[in-house]
């Protein structure tokens, strides 16, 4: 079969690799139909990931289940499938309480350990958890946004939002022996968030803080066409380079900093640029991937109070909210995806994503 | 009047100070009949924290107001108070919020900016937010535990706790179109939490985290006395240097890390402990003083999905709940306090809270 490999930095190639076959009998084949290609797939295009070479890319794709071993339950051969970024074995403690993020046996897919989605083919480890149907009432291509996009963006900002009510609670939620104090609650009408980045994830971020209430979300980034897209979906954008964002926030904030911010980005200029912007006792959602230092100290840290949450998105376990984002935002999402190209042309089409030139690239391997 | 001065590292005197006035309409005089010394005057007295010196010391005190400025409201002339750490405004947009522990006009008692309570008067700023009446029903001295280790220990407890239920509210809280999967919910039964310090605020955390319902408490600290004493409150000790802290708590989870880390000692490697006996998705919340460098990288945090909080506790939103775990353990905290001393025995006091040799100080300046 074909497939998509990574050769070296800013190299990529379409290669013949062995048709993949069931290993464990909780496994799936799948024949694919979509692949995507998505922002964390460039960390290892640019170099920047330090990792071995050869091995299949992707962890976006839908398609058609060609096989299952013994012991999957949930998923049928024939049946239209979409999978999530990482495989979950649903069954060791972190799946078991909802924290698919860390699945003790899952790993992810397009990785040296585990071959990408980014083939005609593609083997699905612990097939029940990581495959979900395909809605008959949906647009297979639009579930490429459910592989790793929205879920992400979705956690990023549904932590952002539970962070900034959590907050408040804790000072409060215990009944009193004498009278309670009568503080202000949280609002999400009220409450100013950011969001630092708007490439898809941010996108998505963006998208699901307006669904769920939140008013005021401001949008960084440097890229014009991201920013004209975060603003047709409600978000406030304010561009790098140009605008004082700082003074932005600090002017929309009665001069305290915002309440929450997201960050989508992954280095630590943005991860700093997140601390500035938040307001003592704020929270910090970082869905960025980081590699590198923490660019604040411990002693900042205690002297603004932070709150922050770093790491990778359960996908599995916020699978069926983030779809709930999806199905109320279909037209939105429907123009989504810029480019639709046959699997030969990945050199390509990583390339002019790389360059954002391209939104988002959907690759056709069949 | 005489007041307890800080000269320099390990260096107290008694020394005549002008009697303090109303500077501030809204100021109090209080005549002060306890004065606690607190573990954070020996960040100060041990000359880690850069401080310039002359200063009149202390945090925590009750006495009985004496003078009271034109608007103050609440509290009146002979009146028995407490006060809490820092005084609060309860004006500004960080105070109407919750978020007593950054008021914006606050600061701190027992700073070159603002003298403290081991005096025989101080000028209490914000007297209507910073003194609290002191219940008939109760013993006067046991509130001195009220100025800052309860409510800041209580804090450190709640946030644990809190932090703990949310993360998995994150990933469920939403209704869903499709079936929502069947996560376990967290159990403060079945969860793990350790607390890294035993000393006062260590034990307070403890004994609100007890009363909370967290079952399983392991406690980690070098001092005997300090562990018995944790023990004797709930928690399960292990001793530095003697017992295998990363194996007991491994043993005690199933191999996979502590559910939430309370971390209250502020040196560089009780959060690097802390960081690494927390599970993945795991909860740390620090409330030790920190003054360098994190412990941990940008990397490690995302790789473990970290959720922490930092920084010092809104001792006035959080005090009416803080009270209720004190009216519960009038009896435990009775002898708690284990030196009372005149204020002239001040530098003694302190040498002997330094070496450990006392739980708790209580100086008498009257």
């Amino acid at each position: 079969m074909k497939a998509v490999v990574l050769k070296g930095p800013f190299r990529i190639d379409v290669e013949e690799r062995p048709h993949p076959v069931i290993l464990q009998p909780t496994d799936a084949i799948v024949k694919v139909s979509r692949a995507g290609v998505c922002g964390s797939d460039l960390h290892a295009y640019r170099g920047h990931q330090k990792t071995a070479t050869g091995y299949v890319m992707g962890h976006e794709f839908t398609g058609v289940v060609e096989e299952i071993g013994a012991e999957v339950k949930n998923i049928w051969i024939g049946q239209k499938v979409v999978a999530t970024f990482a495989p979950v074995c649903m069954k060791c403690w972190f799946c078991e309480h909802g924290f698919t993020n860390r699945c003790q046996n899952g790993g992810g897919f397009g990785n040296p350990l585990l071959p990408g989605g980014q083939a005609e083919y593609v083997r699905a480890p612990y097939a029940d958890g990581t495959l979900l149907a395909v809605p008959d009432d949906l647009d297979e291509e639009l579930l490429i946004m459910m592989c790793d996009i929205l879920p992400t963006g979705y956690y990023g900002a549904s932590r952002a939002i539970s962070g900034y009510l959590q907050v408040y609670q804790s000072a409060t939620s215990v009944s009193s022996q004498s009278t309670p104090l009568a503080f202000k609650a949280p609002s999400l009408e009220e409450a100013v968030f950011v969001c630092i980045g708007c490439g898809p994830v941010g996108l998505c971020a963006i998208m699901t803080a307006r669904y769920k209430g939140v008013k005021n979300i401001y949008v960084v980034d440097s890229v014009d066409e991201r920013l004209e897209q975060a603003a047709r979906w409600g978000g406030i954008p304010l561009k790098l380079g140009k605008d004082d964002v700082s003074a932005a926030i600090l002017a929309a904030t009665g001069g305290r900093g915002a309440d929450a911010v997201i960050e989508v980005v992954g280095n630590r200029a943005a991860l700093r640029s997140a601390f500035d912007l938040l307001r003592p006792c704020g929270v910090l959602s970082s869905i960025g991937f980081h590699q590198g230092d923490l660019p604040f100290t411990a002693f900042e840290c205690y002297t603004k109070n932070l709150n922050i949450n770093l790491g990778r998105a359960p996908a599995r376990a916020v699978y069926d909210e983030a779809l709930e984002v999806l199905i109320a935002h279909k037209t939105q999402l429907s123009d989504f995806i810029s480019h639709r190209m046959p699997m030969s042309e990945a050199p390509h089409a990583y390339e002019i994503f790389e360059k954002q030139q391209a939104r988002k690239v959907v690759l056709l391997p069949q």
